[in-house]
């Protein structure tokens, strides 16, 4: 029989970590996929995720809507209990044979917990990696509270390895986030690609910008260590790309302790300032975001794509703060502090410099069926003990 | 301004753990106790040790009712949720400084969750220790959410740091739970100890026994990964406990997956059979039940009591099946299956040997002043990374 | 296309109220049975009147675990916090065109509030009733929040009609618990039902007591409002009983605010005096409930069977105290406050008396496929006004 | 002892609605005020209200952080849930003698349910009153849930007591609200009421409009039956109000099932649209909204505070839709359905008619000092029986 593979998935970025772990579950023969949609995925605030995921061929099986509206620590608190309130009965319903908890977003302990209380196998991907913030306590947690790890690169096994837990049960799979990467490289001249592109782009409010010239990326998320400086963090970097005069496309944060804040700052930026340049997108399919990345000049705020992705896509990326200290880095990424002059003089120099040489650091491309391939062969159990 | 120190009780046996944290914590001068009572604590089934604690002089400052009804995993994972939910506004209204987790119970997450969370500095008592069951995915979890670890020993305290967490913030107190021991041999003929003695061992269900006489203790809780057999397990103890003859002090479970039916096992094979000489109690005040104790021939069970006081007591101690499995213990203990054969005849080699040489394994008795001059003085901080 | 009628069962008495609209559901061609299990239907303390139902050939489509433990009315009113947090959840996965509603314990006012707010037609099962408690409130308040009234009698209908529903929306149908006392009169010598009470009168503890010999039934439950008083009143009927010196079959309470004091006064006065002639029962199905009380001499305490199928079966009944006060009664019922005395002498007269004329004052015994009939032509609608 | 008086505020029109009650129970000798501020009140999307507060001198004494994302009908279900489980703790805390629930959002019933089941007594403020959504299930079933009822007026005190409620405990008081509009006409020249007026009109966004010149109010809700409506009902009062060159103040919608869909059809139709003459405001102080009112020369929309305060103050108003369906009216309302042609009409004829007589339908603006009296005097019980 089929075991049946529950998929968490919690928001816009989460999907794309693992959208090729779901198409790989949902086509092997030995696995039955329960994709379970939760949190800011299904909220139309940040991108509608659900409605993306329906359009690439994934129906939700359940829903688990948690979010504690507020955006602050208090309220993201609650959304986790919320969440481990009802993802244990959705988990009870269906009755998995082995459940995924994605990442590091303070969401995704809802189920790691969940899994770990009620006897199901759980699986992280993602783990053993090193950021700077509140997620450096849930990824580590995370990791043990699950029975396997499938992590991006060695350097990951290792950090996992030392936390004491059993060799034997991680896995360096890659990331799954790369494949997507590698898959628009390979489809670079996919005329679906191309007009999801083209359709996207227009969305969101800002001057238009064409996507076939020169321009650069931007996401900033709120830190949550920091929370009431995330609109003075914000400033910084709408100023310098101003000030570079070169065409941006802006993408709002996810939902997150302190990103109403971001919001709101960049907002009243835009009310106060011309900011002649810069499109503000809200979301698009990870492909088409991964395409759109793939063309642009340089990458710049503080999302893990800058780092992950990029790497992998060559395109030059300058690191903002300390969301992402630690990380291991491929040789595409500056790190500059939150200040606007330092992103400028930064931006330049990515600029003049170029695309770099694609870095598997966080993977080959194959992290997908690879997963799915260990999903199907690996013993399952929730025994555990310190590995050493 | 004294620092206010949030600690959370959330059941029985946590009480006994941080009972001299309380004392101490409430006459430091530069400390403020911020007492919260939560979970089975609360519950009249399971000994309603709030009222113990207000006999104690510890007036709750906030409550948290928090259990689900089901002792499933199901339903023990709900109570999670709940209680992360109603903590973090009980957190967000006192404000502490710092927030206390005791230990390793199933509901003790709450705490080291809502504090990582809000960015309020956890400081937890008794990781580095290890067991078999879920409380070991429990303990490192709460390690990895947490700034601040106060452990029993240097053993615990070397497998914490193994899990990539910094030296400096690592401090071996002892368990304060040994203050208690400690305190009831300096005070044996303490009158009222005595007359609470007297009276607690009247109330309770069964067989009256003589507390003067010669007596064993039993305390057995399911095991979660087994639930389903806590049945079938407590009765092959009963079955050696009736059989040896021996009058025999009998405490009911904790509030955990699987103690119902403990329970019900027990009331099933209290109908169908005469077990003479077993008196069954819910519970008692920590330094009378380590009166009793001390007094004790041998404790049996699967309780950590057996392993943790008792070794600091002298007391024969029999160690049932796999709860406790891999923790530190000292010479008092004799490990065994479930099988009434074996616990009978590890009754009869305790019971020949009688009191052990007192073994700090645990702790010398000074942990609570200890961890009260820590919570004082050390500075408190949320930043934290893998130590290397 | 069939149209989906959700119903939710959350206790034991709420299971035998509906079990016959379960059954017309199931059976209709044009109704398609949606059966949500809830509440303490779901907990083995109070019966596990999920494998009563799974014997009766009801599968449970989801099940919500709610009760907060604690059996106060703070945590009685979390349950239905609880509740209403999963059952929005169980509704928006099932997408009932009606949600059914019964009766008025504390804990039905969650499926009320949760259809109500959904936009899901709300149809409640025996509102328009007077009673003393919380219910009182309860059951009206749900009257506001549904849109199909299916009432026991014309004097239920009246007084939903006077709290301003529409006439057209109201229903005498009888109640449903009436179509399986007149089942019990039918099936009087059917085996399987002699079989099964055989079975089940030999359950729980106590003394055994011949069910083909002369017996009386007490069901005693707390009254909310005077919680605290549970136990004194409990004591009174304990008092009554035994001096009558006629065997008893007594049936534990309810989970309510309360419960845990009335079973605790009941195993407390079991171990202090020796109860010859009462065994104690927790559960049996609903219709070998009725067989035993159909051949009872008399049926005590304040549960609403003694009202309700009592004056179906003509079976004498002692009302004791404030909790169904203000129902509408057959002539079968005498009213007597919470004193031993008053109890005993009551039931000497109604012992004296004997059985009674079968009274219709809650139903003819058609309410089922009465109910379901209605659910497949009615029009359903969301809209309300106040009728006049 | 003075009596303690919980007061419970989920959302800016609430906290206008009881305004001066919370002042009057502040300043009573007998009473004492317990604030909790609840919901939307405390979110910066919705005005963050409890600012307000605590500007007007009142510091909230408990928090409930309750909104659940999404605002669909399935979210706002789980509010209620989640507010359930919270504000059941708050009141265990802070044992008021009695709890104000006010009015009919959707999330009030969340006081009147943790009331009721808690054995505190509750009480309600507007009762009895007509509207056709949602609303009117939960205002008539907090109204059986509540013990006193504080009304508008004779008609509303007439229906609270054709729905079965003792007429003596039905109080007519006038409506708070309106205490607010008396005191704005009182001191209309007040420096510091127009100091606020000016710096409060220049926040939000769009056009700026000089509030000393001719200029009418628009605030629109969504309708909770008819959500996925929302966006086009309010792009046809967009288009009238564009079409009619008028100056207008326009309010963003409360949270709601259904306002995140107005308020993106409003941001969408801002950016496709110039809207010239628009300034969309997001929240002000009551004093200074009604004083922006008291000088407009019409408002329009479906809130109530064109059919309350409005009546009182005399200005125009004209209703679209449903949503206040069936409230008593002053001379000052006319009603139009959902077409920008109609409502373009309707404008037209009030700006020609002008301001009309203050009618007091809803209060002489004496409730709030009333209603602390009564608090302060009547006796306060939770027992409750239909009336007749």
């Amino acid at each position: 029989m089929a075991r049946k593979v529950a998929v968490v998935v919690t928001a816009r970025p989460s999907y794309a970590r693992v959208k090729t772990v779901l198409k790989a579950v949902k086509e092997h023969p030995d696995l039955e996929l329960q994709l379970i949609v939760a949190a800011s995925a299904l909220l139309d605030r940040y991108g509608n995720v659900v409605e993306v995921m329906r359009a690439d061929g994934f129906e939700p099986t359940m829903e688990v809507h948690m979010v504690v509206e507020g955006e602050t620590p208090l309220t993201s608190t609650k959304t986790v209990g919320l969440g481990i309130v009802e993802m244990s009965n959705v988990l009870h319903h269906l009755r998995p044979d082995v459940v995924i908890s994605v990442a590091d977003r303070y969401e995704t302990i809802t189920t790691a917990i969940s899994g770990a209380y009620m006897n199901i196998p759980v699986a992280h991907i993602q783990g053993g990696e090193v950021t700077g913030s509140i997620d450096e306590k849930v990824r580590h947690a995370v990791t043990k509270l699950s029975d396997l790890h499938f992590v991006a690169n060695e350097s990951a096994a290792t950090r996992v390895e030392k936390m004491e837990e059993h060799k034997g049960r991680i896995h360096v799979t890659g990331c799954p986030s790369i494949d997507l990467a590698a898959w628009v490289i390979a489809n670079a001249e996919d005329p679906g690609l191309n007009a999801s592109l083209e359709v996207h782009v227009r969305r969101g409010v800002g001057e238009e910008i064409d996507p076939t010239q020169s321009y650069i990326i931007c996401m900033q998320h709120p830190v949550t260590y920091e929370w009431t400086d995330a609109a003075t963090q914000v400033m910084e970097t709408l100023i310098a790309v101003k000030e570079s005069g070169v065409p941006c496309f802006w993408f709002w944060p996810n939902v997150d302790a302190g990103s109403d804040l971001t919001s709101k700052a960049i907002r009243a930026y835009r009310e106060q300032n011309e900011v002649r340049h810069v499109h503000f997108l809200k979301n698009m399919p990870p492909e088409t975001f991964l395409s759109l990345m793939a063309r642009s000049r340089c990458i710049i705020g503080n999302s893990s794509a800058g780092i992950r992705e990029a790497s992998f896509l060559g395109v030059p990326a300058i690191n903002i703060g300390s969301r992402q200290l630690g990380r291991d880095c491929g040789i595409n990424v500056m790190h500059v502090g939150h200040d606007h002059r330092e992103i400028g003089s930064a931006l330049q120099q990515q600029l003049a410099h170029g695309h770099y040489q694609s870095d598997s650091v966080y993977g080959d491309g194959l992290a997908g069926p690879r997963i799915a391939d260990l999903l199907a062969s690996l013993p399952l159990t929730t025994e555990k003990k310190l590995a050493y």
